[in-house]
């Protein structure tokens, strides 16, 4: 266990539109926006995307299972912001369902938002952490000084 | 994308009881304290609900998926408040279970807790945004000035 | 419908590794630190833990489906921090995925987690509650003042 104490800053309601690529507008906002560190939330629609949900076996070298999000899926996801080399990345867990049929995990690479997604950014100050490649797993870990 | 900045004001912890309105309640509160702007965040038990779990084409009209809520599921949401002509109005997504079936989609209509409902708001100050109706979906979209 | 108002404190960022417990390594840290009421946030992955995902009758007693997490999953979760008898107790409800297998419930007794935990903790102040053993039901339920 490692942890930093901080607190609240500035809060952030972004709507991104129809055809919007979630990784990418959180990215390129952050940056423009100068957040160094958040958690944000994201309710909506996604009619493309990708997610990590787990590794095939609990030992490295972690080897992914993909699900696919072809067609529109209602999601809810939980996301956080941390510089990697002087940039914000993103990591965002998200669950996703269309009719009876739920999805969960990890967002990666591409994604298309259907209709709208509504994400509220809390900023959070005073936070001594990055995120750094492991060599071990190959993962973006959190680091906590 | 669109976005507005804005900064956290009161929280509001809220405790709803067996066979009580999810959303109602919400907007009722809502309008009691004049919450105009807010974040919660759902963990208890719904035993009656309907969500709606994406649409059945990527293009308009939009006929949703339907999912009922029958018999006690326990469950986790993020939603928001915002204003349309004058009154809150609550987004609420939520993912439910029982047993091993799980559902998640976009809180509708009547619900019915069961048990307790655990309920976070944070109120957010300073945001330019109401919720409209859109003429194309049908919807209530979030409007960002 | 009982509620109270109040406003956030400090915000804590934490990471969990590999093999720590989740619900004991969380009380542990509101001890510590002396987190009366709190709502947290949790992303990352988990390789052993049991949820309880609904009650198997509408009425009580409350007789738990379990649904049991073994080798590693995704996880989302939402949770809250507040007193019973002078101590921290954590009430998370979460969900995990493996592949297309999604679970969710409240997450109860031991858990492990997988790789890393990423956890955002909100402390609540002002805050007019504790968590209590309710007689009826053998739950322990908020209890709002």
């Amino acid at each position: 266990m490692k942890y930093s104490v901080g607190h609240t800053g500035r809060v952030i309601l972004l709507r991104l539109d129809e055809g919007e690529d979630v990784l990418e507008s959180l990215e390129s906002l952050a940056s423009k926006e100068h957040i160094e560190s958040g958690i944000f939330f994201v309710i909506g629609s996604l009619k493309e995307g990708s997610l990590v949900s787990g590794a095939k076996t609990d030992e490295p070298p972690v080897i992914p299972f993909w699900q696919r999000i072809r067609k529109n899926h209602e999601i809810l996801g939980i996301g956080n912001i941390f510089q990697t080399e002087g940039k914000p990345k993103i990591h965002l867990h998200a669950a996703a369902a269309r009719g009876d049929k739920v999805r969960l995990g990890c967002l990666r690479e591409k994604s298309k938002v259907f209709l709208v997604e509504e994400i509220i950014i809390f900023e959070l100050l005073g936070m001594e952490a990055i995120r750094e490649k492991d060599q071990r797993t190959g993962l973006f870990l959190l680091k906590i000084h």
